[in-house]
This record gives C-alpha cells, structure tokens and sequence, in this order.
C-alpha cells in the first residue's frame, strides 16, 4: 500500500497556506484573557495556551528539526512540556497535568510561535517542490486545524462551568428559523468504494480507499433538531433503560444525566460562545454522546448510519455547511429538499467502531502514531461541524471520539433500514 | 427481519437436553467447598452459588411464570438476589456486591435449582410440541451453557488469587507436544454470508444473515502458541509502547502487565484449573486481553482476524476441538495440516467490534435485552475454548469482551493481508 | 517505665482461661454457614474465618513458636495468610482483600484451630509459673476476646447488607422498657490518676498511671436513647450544617447520612443480630459515627466527654452492664439513679483523641506493634458494649476508632462544662 | 466564657493596619503572571486569585454589608463563588473546583480589592472607637495574614510542580552556616497555664486560658536540621516500617515518599521560592508530614512535644525570628545558647490533637464557623515560619494541619520525657 499521495506544491501556496493557519489559531483566542489560557477543565480538554505550544511543537519536532540544519530548539525542555502523546519522539508530560503549567505564560507562547513562524517562513522559502516537505507542511495544517476545533470546545467546557458563563466573544444571532420536516431518502444497496485516493492531502486513516457492501437503507435529510429532542426528554428518554445501551443507561446514571451537556436545567436555554442562548428548536442538537445519539435513534424507530452510508451519500455533495467561518460557533436552522447538513453544524455519530481499513498502514516512523494507535473503542463521526474549518473538511475525514464523549460539537443523523 | 428460527422439538428430547444441561452445570461445581462458592474475585466475575441461582431463576423468569400457571416463585426476594441485567423484568442487586451475598447458602441454592427442576420437568411433560416453549428451552439451555463457561473461568479467577493455589480438581496432563509449524493459508476475496440462517437455534446476535466483502488475506494455521509469546516478552514487548494500541499502553503501564494472566513471574509455570502447571510452549497461549493480542500480532508483523474472515473460514469445518468435555481445561498443542484449532483451546480475538448485523432486531419482549444492548466497545471473539461446552459451538456465534479482558479463556491467531 | 504487670498464674488456671476462651470464640459463630464465614464486607472488616485462623496464628506465633521446641507450624503459608499487621514477624496478605481467601476452608481453619489448641494446652501443663508465658497467654486471651467482639460487629455488617436480613440466631427480646430521665451529674475539678497501676493484664496503651487535671463538669447519668436521638433527626439533624464538624458534614453528604447505620429508612425498625427489630426508644442508639456524637452532643447543647472524665467517673464503679453474655447482642433500655450504663450497651464515643499517655512505652519486640502505632487520627471509647465479653472490660481500657466508624456498638454520652 | 477580648482601637490606627495588610497581600504576589494566579494545583491548596478575592469577600461581608448601610456588593455572585466555607452566610463554589475560576481575571480581582478598599476605608473613618468593629477589623486583618502565608505555601506547591521549576522572585541567599549542637532543656513538671487572656487580639480557639499539667521533660534546643533529616533518609528511614504509624507507613507506601516535599532525588538540592537551591544541611527541615516528623522523632529516640510544652517553653520569649518579613522564604540555619527557633522558620508538630480547650465556646454567628469545625483529625503546629508575617504570630497561636499535609512550611522540634 503506498503512502497518502502528496501535492508536489511550490513555496509560495504552502507559505500562504501556513501564514493563513498560524493566523487563523491566533484569530480563535481573540477575547482570552491570560487566566482563559491555562486551565484544563477536565483531563480530556487541553489549556488553550498548551493548544498553541503543542501545535507550534508540531511544525519545530517534524519539520525544523530534521529540514532545517541551523535550527536550534526554543527551549530545551519544552519538548518534554509540549509532546501529545509520540512516544518515539520523546518523553512527554502528563496529559491530566497539563493545567499545572502556569509557565510559559501566554507571552512567552505567543514568542515561541514568533520564533517557529520565522524559521518556517525560512525554511519554506528554500524548499521548493520538495515533495516530502511540501507534504509535511500540508499535514501541519491539518493538524493545526484539528487543534484550532479543540480550542472551542475545550474553552467552552471551561467558561461553562464557571458559574458567571462568559461568552468567548459576542457571536451573530442565527437567523430566525421554523423547523423543516424529516424525510428519510432511499438509498440502493451495492458495492461503493470509501476512502481517500486523490491528488490532495488526507490523513492516513482514510486510506486505503476500497469496497464496502452497502445494503439498501435510507438517510434523514437533516439532523435531529433541538425541538426533536426535547420529545424525546420530555418522553421520559432519559429514565427509560430498554432505550439505551447498558454502557450508556451506566453513564446516565453514574453522571446524572438528563438533557445535552451545556442546556439549562429548565430546557429552555444553553451555553454557546456567544453566552447563554435560547433554545432554537429547528438547529441541530449537540453536544450529546453517542450513547444518547444511540437511544434517541432507538426512541424514533431509527437507527445511526455506518460511516460507509455517510461517505458515500456525502461524496457527491458540495463541501459547504455552516463551518467555522461562519462565525456562529453554534448549529443553525437549515433544511431543505433533499439530504441537507452533510457538512458542517454537528458532527454526526455514526455506527461504525474506528478501526483501520483492509489494507491499512499508518505512516511511517513517528507520525504513524499519529492516527493508528487510536483505533479501539472509539466511534467514526462524520462531516465536521460549526467549529470545524471548512477547508479541513473531505468526504471521507474520519473523526473519533470515545461513546461517553459530549463536549465535541457532536449530534446526530438518523438512518433506516429499507 | 423474521424471529430466530425455532425448532419444533417434542418434548422427550427437550427433557433430556434440560436435564442433561442442569446436571452438567452442577457437575462442573464438584470439587468446590461452599465457601469457594461465594466470593466475587473482582466486579466483572461472579460467585458460583450466583451463577448457580442465576440461571435457576432464568427458567423461573422466563418458562415458570409465564406458562405454567400454577407455578409460585421459590422465594419472594430471589427475583431481585439474581437478576443480572434485565430492567424490563424488574429490579436487581448491584452486581458489584453479589459477592455480599452470602445467603441463601450453596444448600439452599441447589434447593432452589431443585424446586425449579421439578417443576420444569412438570411443564415440559405437557408443552409437547410447543414451538415457543421449545425455543424458551433451548435459549435457556445456551443461557445456562454460557454460565458453565463463566463458572470456570470466574472460579479460576478466584482461586488464583488465593496464595494457596488451590486446584479445583485433578486434571489430566495435557500430552506431551511439539509445537508445529505455523502456515498462513491463503482466502481470496468476494462476496461471502455470515450470520445464521439453518433450522437449530442461535442467539439473536447471529441474525440475520447477511452478504459482507471479504478482502484476500491469509489466515494463520494454528492459534500463536505460548512459545511464540514468550519470545514477544523476551523481545521487550511489553515494554515498547510502539506495539501497542494508546488504550492498551496505558493499561500496561497502569496494571503493571509484564506476562499473561496466571503466569508465574518467572513465566515456566501458570495457574491452571488443575493447580500450577508448566508452561507448554507449544499450546496456546491463554488469558491474553485484545490489546496483547493486537500488540503481538503488530509485532509479528500481522494482524487480528476479522469476524468474517474467521466465519467464513471456520463454517466448513467440523465443530471439534479441546472443549470443556476433554477434561483438560486448559488448551492443549495442537496443529497439523489445514486449519487447525479453530475451534476450541481458546477464544480467538477478531479484530470486529461487536456490532448489530445490518437489519438486526432484537428478540421481542425482556429477552431483547440478552444481547442487544452490549453492542458497544466490546470485541467479538470466535470458536470456543478448552471451558466451553462443545454443543455450545457454531461457526456463527459470537462471544465478545472489552479489549482489556484477559480472564476469560481468550487467545490469538493471526492473520495477514495479501 | 516498667512493662505492664504480669501476673503469677500456675497453670491451672490459665489453661481454663484458655480453653475457655477458645471455646468461647466458636460459640459465637454458632448460627453460621461456611458461606457467611467467608466475606469481607468492607475493608474494615473482616471475614469470621479470617478471624478464627488470625486468633489461632497469634498463639502460633508468639507462645508455640517461641516456647515450645519441638512445634512446627500447621501451614507454611499461614503466617503470610494470617498475619493482621505486624511487619517484625514476617509478610502479610492485603487486608482489602482478605474476602478472597475461599481456602483454608471453615472446616480446615477448625482444624487449624484444634492443631494449635492441643500444642498450647502441651505447652501450659509444662509451663507452670513462667511469668513470661504466663503474661502472653494473658495478652492472648484479651486478643481473642477483642476478635469475638470484631466477629459480632463484622458479621453483623455483612448480614445486614443482604436484602434477606438474616439472623445470626435467635436473640431474646429485650425486656419491656420506659425512658428514664436523664440527670447530668456533677464532678468537682482537680487533679486525678487514670491508667492502669494494678496487678492484673492490661494493654500497654492504658499504662503509665498518670496524673490529670479534670475541669468541673457534668455527667449524663444514662446514655442518649433512641428516643432522644430521633428527636435530632426529626429536628432536622442531619440537614443543619452548623451542627457538624466540618469532616463530619463532607461524610454526611458523601455517604448520604440520614439515620444510625442499620436502621429502617422509615426510622421504625432496626437491623440486629437477631434481625430486624422495633427501635426501642429507651435503649441507647447505637452504631453512630464520632461524628453524628458529636453533632448530636452540640445540639443537645452539650459535649462529649473526655477520657479522663470517663475513666475517674468509672473507676469506682462495678464492672457490670449488658455485655455479650446477656445474649441480648444489642443495647437494652436501663436507667435508675446515679451514673448508669458506664459498663455495657455501647462504646461510649470520647472526645479524646487516641494518643499515648504521658511516658507510654509500647511492649518491647513484635507485640510493640499492638498498639502504639495506630495512635493517630482515631479517637477513644470507653466501656464496652452489649457485644464485649464481660471479663474483658476495665475502668482504664482504652478502645479507639476512627471518626467515621459506624459498624461498632457505638453510642453517646453527654457531658457538660459546670 | 467571655468573647476574646477586643481592644479599644482608634479609626486612625486601624486604618493603618487595614492598609497595611493589604498592600503586603499585593507585594506577595510581585512576580507572578496572571497565569500564575489561576490554577489549583492540588485539592487542598488554591489560587491566588482565589485568595485575593476571597481575603475581599471578607471584608465585604462581615464589615461592610452588616455596618455601611450605603454599601452594595461588587458583584451579585462573587458572594458564592468567594465564600469558602461558611455555610451560615450562603452557598459557596465547590472547593476542589477553585482553579476551574479564569473569571474574574486577575485585573477584575484588583477593581474588586479596590472596590473594597475603598469602602472600607471609608467605613472605618466614620467607625471611630466601636469596639464591634475594631474586633472585626482586627479578626479580618489576622485573617488576611493566614492566607498571605498561603499564597506563599500554594504557589510554591504549583510552581514546583512544573518542570521549567521557576522561581516566584529572587530572594536572597541564606548566610553561610555551620550546625550547631542540639541540646535538651530540661523542663519541670507542675501546673501551667496556657490559652490567651490578654488584652490584644486572639483567636477563639486559643480560649480559654486554663490549667494544665505538664510532666518533666525536656526540649530540643533548636529545630531538627537537614543534615539530621538526612541521616534518618540514609539509615533506611523510609524503609523501616517500625519506625512509622500506621497510617503514615500506608501514606509512604501509597504516595512512594522517600523525603521531604521538594528535594531532588539525590538529596542535595531542593525547590524553594527562589528556584531550585543547595540544601543547606545546617537549616531546619522543612515540608515534612507529621508522619515523618513522628517517625524521625522515634528513630532519635524522642517524642514531638505536646502545645503545652510549647506554648509553655515560648511564653516567656520574644516573639523574633526567620519569619516572611526577612524575604528568606525558607527556613535558616541558626541556634546558639537556650531554646533557639521557637518562632519563625519553620511550623513545628506537636503531638497534640487540634481539641478544643475546656470551656471553649465559638464566636457568635457566622464566625463561629471560623475555628471550631475543624477540630477533629488534626494536630498543632506551632511558632509560625519563614512564610508567616512576624505579626501574626503569639505564643498562645494554634495552626492544624492534617498529619499527611507537607506542603505547608512545617518542620521538627524533638522532645523527651526525663
């Protein structure tokens, strides 16, 4: 199986392309105070200010190190500080310590990044049509924009659970909005490919592309709204074991759950990075975890979609949703005729379990931790999401998250056998 | 989706099978003192004297009650004491505790199964021809098996703890080996079924049966033998965290594994139902969890099986093995030419989440949640094991267990891409 | 500072001691099965076997090992299996987990027991006025008599966990009673002596005699009832944190305190040795934590006693009282003039912290271990309860718990400033 | 039993004394970034943003709300998210959480210090010669003083869990030293008096001034050195289970202690406010547990001494010493003739449960919850540190740490019965 293909890119492309995601990181954490940056609310979330190191760690350990000869590292021991989780890189500290770390501060980060930038900028400015390169940098990107979502949903953990709720930053109002209704669309059985194998860059998860078996089922044109879920609350979904799986109904009990993490108490409201919202019953859910996805598939005579079923309705479909650059930070309203909200809003649990592909192979040496090592336990999302980059987006981007997990802009898409 | 298939069996043969079945499960229990029947080694486990109940109360639950009118429960608490997990039937002691229960005594419980056995006997003398009972019978007849296999696998849990190292009874010794050749077979792709449709019983897990594209691959002649493991150890497997899946490291390093469930420090002998034994390097190797098994197979440069592979491999084959009826409760070394040891010795981790087959519905009514509702972050594992009973077996069933399992009597063979 | 004082006893006398003692410890577990005499229901207790083979390891090891030449121990892993926590003597299997230990059974801990009983009677006919032995069979007795008390109140835990609420055995009911009023009687300031000085056993904890100063103060002339006590909790005791010490509230919530350990949630009935019984309102409440003593002792607008209080106000006194003996195995209604209910019924909780007396120096060698290092975070009882044998009582014991204790035969008595 | 007595203050010298103390809050916290200020690095420590709101709410609670009538609260919810523990005042925000809190910034904690100031300054130009609130102004000075000693033991406790090991300031060195000799000072017995009668300030659990009897013995001339410490270390302290309590040898086993908080693992150097230094084996140990202090103490053959023993030895002598006003921020080598260190440098263990003395009554009101709800569990430290304000300390003064607590500036004063 060969390596992901890779884009023979001159200089100029890749520096705007790194300039723009360097920028694009920094535009994110515009209204963070200091004191934002460092917490860690929960073991699974990172401090902002450790988001911002690590990925400028990324560019100096894979890129700088090994490219560029007169570097020298900013710092000898931020190595050990900003390493995620490469074990043949080095050492690395404690992922539920990271928000011990006061030091550096967010202004010594902020010139780490300074100094990285520079060499990059040097580095690429002498690296032309250097394959292997051009595709190192194309995959710092992606996993700059990986971190960029992690940023929102881990600050928005943290300024939720301050009892003061401050917004990030004063997001637009959605537009106003009645909810659309349902449609299941039919979809045949047969053989389809999956999998990433054009000219562009993805991760090596989604290789290799190869035949799946579809059997005839039918995709919702839309995801669950908000009113749609509140049914299912107010049904007693939350109280009733034979809905949910027996992980789940253990979750729901051992947390207290009772509505998608971030709503009021009442129902009516929930916390987005604007502050506090009204509930709009025709925007997506979200931030509910697979296991409530599943026992609400379940309470509506449903089911969730496989991630080949996702892929392949969605590889026809324009890459265009409400992203990122939208600026709403939350899912809106939308609707349509035919099958709507692929991309962007929620990312939409599916079925399938994150394993490797027939055929899969990680990358070769350090970077084949990067994905390959993560493929157990876990369950595929697809289509990104309001705080995905659209520009991150493929039709065959394969997310992850744990079933407990509800912190990640995560929602659901209903799907039926035919 | 129709109901599994149902045998319409008359009622001779379903006496015999019930009582061979009942009578079986206690003679697995000899050579235990009632007070080995109590205890709950850890949370996953169960006591003997639970499962002994348990099952009991399966056939009152699930025949008694329901069809034969004038049956009167045993005792008005023991609806609750032994419950496993089914909330639509009514409440149930926390399972961590049942090891609390240290009545009703072992004497009472064989009471219990006494009073239920007459009455069963009752009942089966006037069902004659009853499809739904028969079905009930036989689902309560592979109920009870499984429980045969958790009673050794959970008493040797228990026992190993014990300093003492005490034997549940005399063994036979395994015959003397030589370890065989390991071969890789070759399987071309296509489109294959899996899933059981024939005129016997199988769980609901089995159904339905459905086309699944099978990629060329290879499939390893015998399960990878204790030898072979050991060289993984003394390679430094357990200390390389490159090897292992990032869940699997971090149990590793939490649990300190450096070996096998059961195995002596000094890896020449383990625990076995007949007391400390010596290692035979050329059985297979045992009491491995799926995160060992993924390790070993990425270290030798292969992977896990999946399900269908192994299914579709194993359904020409006869349903002969090492299975609890040879006595050794242990697997034993095997090989030869073909595939060999498919069924029987150990469980075979796959490498298949375990999830609902496309179109699967669970049975109807509270025995929907027998195994519908565990379709999440478990592993199916495939074949049977030296603990199983062998008319238990199929090449169709399903087992699964969370990736960090290792009591069970759970082994590996490996596969490769071709 | 002189070791306790050993008395002069010939052997007669101590091998009635002995035997009377031993004999004594089985008739308390009278009633159970095998089962019962198996499970660890908390760390803090242990199984009923665990203390029938601990008891016979003691004089195993400290009168058969050392005194008597030609003995052999029973089991070569005993030591280990057996040994509570004295590091100088050798390895120790883990407290939490002695619920494990299925083997030795019953019947070979009894066998273990009657070995050990016929060496020690071997070794006390030829040991006729050895003060050192002499004073070790002493120390061994009282250590079997605290471990009959410990069976009691550990199986008594265990039982009352089970929904079944057996019944140790049948228990007399208590004679009908009226609450007596409660006096508070005063005690003149100045110097006194506490701690032992005379020429029978006691444990090292109750010695130098010492000197203390008593401020002037009041005695309850009866311990809290059960009546008084539901007052507290009807006045909404347990809701009010200005009554409680500040561990006291965290463990109220923790745990959801709302009533004495064992009693009924309608507050009418209570789990006994007998089993379930009416709360007797006159009897004194047992089974409350330091905490809920000193809770209800601020509400009362009173205070606990100190030790030194409790030991001058009983050592004048007959050591008589509804200890074991009286079969009732729970506290009994009483009352009349005067100090009342010092002996017997219930540990009385003391506000003194369980510290070394002034000079304490711990028995020289293994036994040192006895005592003196759990002096610590624990604080004093004194008087014995309705669960110690008679003899084993003494105006200067010192019994000690941690605060949060409830499982012992706990209760309250009030003390005021003058 | 009287209130403690409250000194007639005029407006001018207590707004000297307001001012004062709470600039030297600010002055402690020079150095620190606002990352800094964040973050709880453990349970029982908390931010010093926390501590400087906190310290405010205090003033604006029990001064301001109940005597200026004009005066509003800074914010309607800083009342719960600022209250530490009083639950008679209103809800607080859940201890361990405090570093969850980026909200307020550090600069809205300034305005909020500012806000009070303010008020309060004008609140005491107009209070001149109420005793009332002369008492309580004195209380809240004494009460922002502990936490300013907390900023300083907490912020180490963050900072040195940091790799980078940065220093809060730099502080100078220690003179150079030479160990001096440790002599005993012998100490008659008889009846003293301890507890505070006097006409300043003191808190409540200080009262009231009662007899005591204190038996001959004698007191080490100086605190325990690192040198000292450092032969325990060597001589196998850490690994002698004779040598420990109960308790603190499950705490070294459990937490893998094998010295003091902050030193290197090769002993020679430890983490101290002004960044990693030598350890100076002449100065007093610091950051050790009660345990270790208990279990030095053992293996040097001598007890920790009683708070009266203390409270006794120190009434007679100056209050002068290493205290945080000498910019140290650690303890320092000293001695020379007659009892040495009894203030300053380091905290010293006594053997003394934190009880209430005989006749001790709390403040009225919500004060009450001050001081008295603690008394259980913990034990006396006594004579302040190289982090307590000189003016804070009294000889009659009782600090309590639970016996595991070694991030405090805590050390060892030996004693021995004569």
């Amino acid at each position: 199986m060969p390596e992901p293909a890779r884009p023979a890119l001159s200089a100029e492309p890749l520096i705007a392309l790194y300039t723009y995601t360097r920028t694009a990181t920094l535009e994110l954490c515009e209204g963070l105070a200091p004191e934002d940056t460092v917490v860690q609310s929960m073991p699974d979330a990172s401090p902002t200010k450790w988001h911002l190191a690590h990925t400028t760690w990324f560019w100096e350990t894979f890129l700088l190190t090994p490219y560029l000869p007169e570097y020298r590292p900013f710092h000898p021991q931020f190595g050990h500080l900003f390493n995620s989780y490469y074990y043949t890189v080095g050492t690395m500290f404690r992922r539920p310590q990271r928000g011990l770390l006061s030091r550096p501060t967010l202004a010594e980060v902020r010139g780490y990044r300074a100094h990285v930038d520079a060499a990059m900028l040097h580095l690429l400015e002498y690296a032309d049509g250097d394959d292997e390169i051009a595709f190192l940098v194309t995959l710092g990107v992606n996993h700059e924009q990986q971190h960029q979502e992690l940023i929102l949903t881990d600050i928005k953990h943290l300024l939720a659970s301050n009892p003061l709720l401050p917004a990030l930053r004063t997001t637009p109002s959605p537009p106003s909005s009645r909810e659309t209704e349902l449609d299941f669309i039919a979809m045949p059985d047969g053989i389809a490919e999956i999998g990433y194998d054009g000219d562009g860059f993805c991760f090596d998860n989604e290789t290799p592309r190869h035949r799946v078996l579809l059997q005839s089922h039918a995709l919702a044109s839309r995801a669950v709204t908000n009113g749609e879920y509140l049914e299912f609350i107010r049904a007693g979904g939350y109280t009733e074991p034979s809905l949910w799986l027996s992980d789940g109904w253990a979750k729901v009990n051992a947390e207290g759950w009772q509505r998608p993490l971030y709503w009021s108490e009442d129902l009516s409201s929930h916390y987005t990075l604007g502050g506090p919202r009204e509930v709009d019953l025709a925007a997506p859910v979200c931030h509910v975890s697979y296991y409530e996805a599943d026992a609400f598939a379940r309470w509506a005579d449903a089911r969730l979609p496989t991630e080949a079923e996702l892929e392949h309705a969605a590889s026809g479909l324009p890459i265009a949703g409400n992203f990122v650059e939208s600026g709403f930070l939350q899912p809106i309203a939308g609707g349509g005729a035919g099958l709507t909200q692929i991309y962007g809003d929620v990312w939409e649990w599916t079925s399938s379990a994150y394993s490797p592909y027939p055929g899969f192979k990680p990358l070769r040496g350090s970077l084949g931790e990067y994905n390959g090592k993560f493929m157990c336990s876990q369950l595929v999302l697809r289509g990104g999401s309001c705080t995905t980059p659209a520009s991150h987006m493929r039709s065959t981007y394969r997310n992850f998250f744990y079933p407990d997990a509800r912190w990640q802009s995560s929602g659901i898409r209903l799907a039926r056998d035919q």
